[in-house]
């Protein structure tokens, strides 16, 4: 079993594609992003990655139906003003291991080499740990160009401020390597929830980006709940303190 | 030394066998399914299966006899009024490492290749983290075709659940991609003991779901015993919540 | 770099020698066993044993003077009345991953092949979590010729109890696979401190099993610097328990 | 992808150097004393390393502009009174994983065997744990020859005296087998923060040794904004102390 097995379901050939990596992460803001785009922009799957380094699981979805963890290769033909061809990466999972991010991120960008992709955007959350209003879409990028592109949608860049753990990191920083440039999209999000919001904003400095168009109502009504949810995890947070301050060591038996 | 050694005890020929997993997990629900279903329906060993990402230990059985960690295939010829063949892993350990599993897992799917394999079941326990009367027989299936055989015989579909970790979710998983199909039927279980009444249960959905039949005494008296663990579970869990309230930091040194 | 690397030291012929296995382990017992007897019986170093698998580090030795990770291999000649050969594995360090245990040991027992080992056995301690007066040396073994050896010489045999962790438990299981039989020693101890009581009691019935003699003052030595760390050791507990008594939340500082 | 990808910038020819360990550890002591070195001596880099074994992701750096996580080596001609030839290895990161430690470290020995190293050092902090007045500057080496070396230059030895975690020890640990010796240089350092103090008196034992002048102006800059912070640390220290003290469970939220 090699350490990425990647299933070609239809071999296509694209015009210096934009490689667009949505995995879960941090309040599942980029898959928020791609699962969106991939509906309403009809994009066409065309690979599956499967991975050892994925956890060791399946999950099962509607109505008791299993689902292998994996990472899948779509592709859009003439988005927006530009007419520019478009990878995005989605699924239900990244790897484990901290070698295995390395070597499954390495091994996608060494089978889209024939692809000639021209840029990369990764996109994600960027964990506040706690509620928060209006949440913004922080950037970073690896080159001076993207970090202008960036500034010019009004994104706020971070600055010496942390690392970019995962995908959203290694694409950028393997492709570097590359000769290949990009940027980073990240929402703010308090990490503990889907976060429909926050992926908003990150869709929205996307399209004005890349000059295309989109309909936002489906995450705006995904928004919506997400809104309801930030209620309850208020409440959540609150019982807890509450608990915490009750001046027992009940709690002690939910620790680890 | 490679990730899985299996040394052949018997050169053996089926006929398009049904793969039963049964490995220890969850309150060991699987475990006891395959260890009474090997001794009641006198299945035959014909297969045993090492691997350097199993727990790096042996076991100390009875009389301080050792035993290595080890998974095992059985093979039972004929069984029940289908006349089907059957093999049965089972063992006292699974994979340490997320990879492990994985790569232990494709390996002996590709060892029983030649055995055309029909389908998959896999058997383990849902952990409900407290004591529970009556507890359920939930499933999950591979394709549509094995939910509705679950549903026919009264087993409850997880949906939108979480996922199934280790062996019991890889094999279903591994098996999709080969184009083997099946289910999982997971036993409700408090999860802390050796679970033999949720074993029963699993077990009984078994021998509908393949037509056979199959004596439960002994497993009742385990489920005997069960019950009388149960008991204990559950005042050591009164104990833990009293001591817990006694209101000093005295319990703090048992945690971690 | 290899999983193992071994350097030989001198090539060494011996008649079907025993192997004996004293690495660290729980209350250093195996390893106090070793470093006496190669003291004691005049053992000869003939290979040293270096694996990535061991933890990163070097350890400062007396003055600064820095030491490697490493396994040794020693060799007695004619030991007591049978003249028998013996091999000792010492050092100061096991493997750190699950699977490098497996492999180490395994690359060591293949290493060894060409001496036609007669037997295994392993030295070790058996963690009490507390204080113990007269600790016991306890047994396992890999066949019932060795199980009936140690009940001879008063081994008390443990059953049905978990398992012997590490390479003290994986030399006999491996061993077992290619048709070598042997056993395990393992000394009680409280196992928070270096036991030389713990190591004479197992460090005798050794002697007696294979019938060589040896002076154990040395080690009644350190035995006595151990009784003393005993008596502290009984103090710490006692203040560890005063100090959760204490009613604040303090002591959580140190945790984890 | 190998386990290390090393791209030569410059290919150098240089008289047997002294090879320079100074990776980010304990207080970042060796990092700043490598980062001031590779500045005040004009030092030019001609190797870049990368590794999978790496944690898996990128730095944000100024003004949002990503870093790869990277080891680099450097060389300076003719440093000091003795016009010695000295290789650098600097960086922002080590490896994640025990055996990723060994196989880099192994590896870019290998890659530097060319160079004939005549000598080791390795630069690093000793975790105090505490806020610390004067911090010494402590040792270790690999052989006698350097211990006298070091004493001569008033480094304290550390005896008997634990490990040395990481590259710093690896480099000697790993030379020592290649016949090539040399020593650890540890600053003290209460190990929480960026400790410019620890590494000034790091630097200067080790201007002694190897008979160079530098100018410490810009690292004394940095040690006076790190008194700062250590003025804050104790402060820190003691609303920890308080609040602990403070007799409610309201902490525990803070614990994992």
């Amino acid at each position: 079993m090699k350490a990425t097995e990647i299933t070609i379901l239809e071999e296509v050939e694209l015009e210096n594609p934009i490689f667009i990596e949505a995995l879960p992460g941090v309040g599942h803001v980029g898959k928020l992003v791609a699962d969106h785009m991939i509906d309403e922009l009809d994009a066409t799957k065309f690979a599956e990655i499967y991975s050892p380094t994925f956890p060791p699981q399946v999950l099962v979805g509607e109505d008791g139906m299993i689902e292998n963890m994996i990472n899948e290769l779509y592709y859009i033909r003439d988005l927006g003003e530009e007419n520019q061809d478009i990878i995005i990466i989605g699924g239900n999972t990244q790897s484990l291991s901290p070698d295995g991010q390395y070597i499954v991120c390495s091994e996608i960008l060494e089978f889209l080499e024939p692809f000639n992709i021209s840029r990369i955007f990764t996109l994600g959350g960027v964990p506040t740990g706690q509620p928060i209003e209006n949440p913004r879409v922080l950037g970073a990028a690896s080159d001076e160009a993207h970090i202008e592109l960036l500034k010019e949608v009004g994104v706020e860049m971070r600055s010496n401020d942390g690392g970019i753990v995962g995908a959203s990191g290694l694409f950028l920083g393997l492709g570097m390597r590359k000769g290949i440039y990009g940027a980073c999209l990240m929402g703010e999000t308090p990490g503990y929830f889907i976060d429909a919001e926050s992926a908003e904003g990150v869709l929205l400095k996307l399209a004005e980006l890349l000059n295309f168009e989109i309909n936002t109502e489906k995450l705006d009504e995904r928004a919506e709940q997400t809104r309801e949810m930030l209620a309850k995890a208020q409440q959540m947070e609150q019982d807890l303190i509450n608990r915490a301050n009750a001046g027992n060591a009940d709690d002690l038996r939910y620790i680890g």
